[in-house]
């Protein structure tokens, strides 16, 4: 691949998520030359997937063209291509659009859907990791409710009427809150012919309670306001398999859905050429200044980051705040060595947690603080309106919201994706 | 297919473009059933498509779901389905959700695009019809930018930067100025590393004017306006044969292009069961009173309709206008039925034409009024914004052209559809 060459050292960064993009913003490029290097030519705003998926928001309001991010920084390009391996040796990479040679090495991957080894799962339910995945799950949604008006088989009716979803962490609650919005607030009108007291949301959480990386009491507080939105919640339960339309639960019940979408566990994904030295548990290790064990050149950040600190010795959580953290970090990390000086270890601020519901309903957990309900509600919301790149984006945001605030009922709800072509018809 | 039986007479509406929705608004539930059956459960504004392929406008905000057009209409219900047949001696509608029967039906299928019978063309160029082909136009355009960075090859790189339009009608013209605006205005920004003198695009049209449809100063006006924004513009040109990226013209010369989007033509379509002697030019054969001919309880609507009157010997244009004054006009006939009372002849109003080509560059011909520029840009949107269902969309759009107005530089560059992971990897 064709990059022009500069007396500058090149930093090639792998992955535009919250990590990369903050190395980017944030290095010099009068000390460096920056490579991006995405198989999406956007930014995905992951937080929000979820509400592209129950029909809250449009696709392109929650993702950002790299290009327009990096337009006003000389000395950065950016590349569409996927990195197949990763050369340590040479110092390159390999990608389906050529070689590439780096100076500096950021990794920055991120995370995949992590199945635990079970294929049926693997096969049957539905991710919701990238915005295509949020696209298409809008649009089975939306399918299943009129291939259920239809529906003269009341086994097959039941199930294209449920929606399971498996794993009770933030994505989960915050996805089976939007769904049983969507049935009690624009669905009934949307369907008036429709019984929807056959529409059951259902999350599985393996672990004794929701949201359990939080305090008990926004635990508590969310399950309360799921429950009151009608959702079923089973704590404590396995999903053993997943076939035909069966979700099979390891106490031997089951439940019969069409839709199992799948938010119980993610893993780190990064290309070969890694030695098996530096992966743990799926991620790669690295020391306190985010630099691959035994290397000096390939820095690694976010999900696919293995840090391990005394407070967290199973590494730093997969979370966006670690891997936006890390991304800043590095890239002035990186200006400060340009000028020869020394580097801080990283350390990361657990500035709090929090996770929506639904309207007027959020926990949110901070150092000094917890509180739940419609203040959390509207700090969720601003932050979220903040973090968003992109004056036009959150403008965007804000209209809708300020719709579904006072109407609960806004227009988003087009089948626009293959699914609809390919398996309705 | 299941739909509730009542006293009243069933109105069954096929399409959910202007004209369909226009009878399905304007009919009384009082008096009539309606079922309104399309395959996509979205009505789509088809004038703005070409914003949705230039990125300017996100997908979601030009269309808007049936099912929340008719929630304020008791007795009305829609269905998502392929009609694959009209059985007119059973009044019955075969489709692939079952069986219907109609009292009343209302053909309003639209049009598709029309090769004329050329093979080559039809094989290889893009259409712009739909939702759908504007994403997959969107994506192709962006998609070849990324891969024209990487190209070595001089000839592939040559294709992969020319677009060739073919029509000069309004949507050609609309689409050549807007990707001659892309290239101009937000590309420079996106791509520094790229030679952009290289992006070429060609509008071909085989009359010897452009908008031939409309008035000489406007066809003189909006080719001016196209060749300030750099579009090369062909008339009194046919293609002959589109191959292997080569685009023949019939004169002997050729042209190589990747992308070939075609806009020269369109025919109606609609299902199977309609007897020969009703089809003329592709089109249904109707009366004054838009009713098939030969037929009792059959209208037909719009593009698909071949109505004759003293002014069109050929039939009433396929406009947008066209369709929805005969949507507007049959729900009130059949409401006027409904009350036994005599019904007028439909008479199609002209109120005039209008195109646009890019920043304060619009043309338009009123009957008393022919006026091009600034002010024409105005009406434009003006009249675009109104016609938009749905204060929602209205909004979204209105945010998406005042940041355009200001920065000539949105963030709608988006490559989400299949084609890329197709494609290019």
């Amino acid at each position: 691949m064709y990059i022009p060459e500069t007396k500058l050292p090149r930093v090639v960064i792998i992955g535009a998520g919250f990590a990369g993009l903050q190395v980017a913003k944030n290095i010099n490029t009068k000390s460096y030359q920056i490579v991006l290097i995405d198989k999406n030519n956007y930014h995905t705003f992951q937080p929000l997937l979820y509400q592209v998926a129950s029909t809250g928001l449009e696709p392109d309001s929650i993702a950002y063209p790299i290009r327009k991010i990096l337009q006003n920084k000389k000395n950065a390009f950016y590349r569409l291509a996927d990195v197949s391996k990763i050369n340590i040796d040479s110092s390159t990479l390999s990608t389906n659009i050529g070689e590439i040679a780096y100076d500096i090495l950021v990794i920055a991957t991120g995370a995949t859907n992590n199945f635990f080894g079970n294929d049926s799962l693997q096969k049957n339910s539905l991710p919701m990791k990238t915005l295509i995945d949020s696209l298409n799950l809008r649009s089975k949604i939306l399918g299943n409710f009129e291939l259920a008006l239809n529906e003269k088989n009341p086994e097959r009716k039941e199930a294209l009427l449920n929606f399971v979803i498996v794993g009770a962490g933030p994505t989960g609650v915050e996805l089976a809150g939007a769904l049983a919005e969507l049935r009690n607030n624009a669905l009934p009108k949307d369907f008036p012919d429709l019984d929807l007291s056959g529409v059951k949301v259902t999350l599985i959480e393996a672990a004794p309670r929701v949201l359990s990386a939080m305090s008990e009491i926004a635990s508590k507080k969310s399950e309360d306001y799921l429950k009151g939105l009608g959702v079923t919640v089973m704590k404590n339960t396995r999903v053993k398999e997943y076939e035909n339309n069966i979700v099979s639960i390891e106490d031997g019940s089951s439940i019969l859905a069409d839709t199992l979408i799948w938010a119980a566990g993610v893993k780190g994904q990064f290309p070969a050429g890694i030695t098996p030295e530096n992966i743990v548990k799926n991620r790669i290790l690295t020391d306190g200044y985010c630099k691959m064990k035994l290397s000096s050149n390939v820095y690694v950040l976010g999900d696919v980051a293995f840090m391990q600190s005394e407070e967290y010795p199973n590494g730093l959580p997969m979370l966006a705040s670690v891997a936006d953290q890390q991304g800043r970090y590095l890239g002035k990390s990186l200006n400060s060595l340009a000028r020869l000086k020394t580097v801080k270890r990283f350390i990361y601020q657990d500035k709090g947690h929090m996770a929506t519901v639904g309207k007027n309903k959020a926990v949110v957990d901070t150092k000094p603080l917890k509180f739940q309900g419609i203040f959390a509600w509207f700090v969720w919301m601003t932050i979220h309106l903040m973090l968003l790149v992109g004056f036009r984006n959150r403008a965007v945001v804000l209209v809708n919201w300020a719709w579904a605030y006072f109407k609960s009922n806004n227009s988003l709800r087009l089948i626009i994706r293959p699914f609809h072509s390919q398996k309705t018809h």
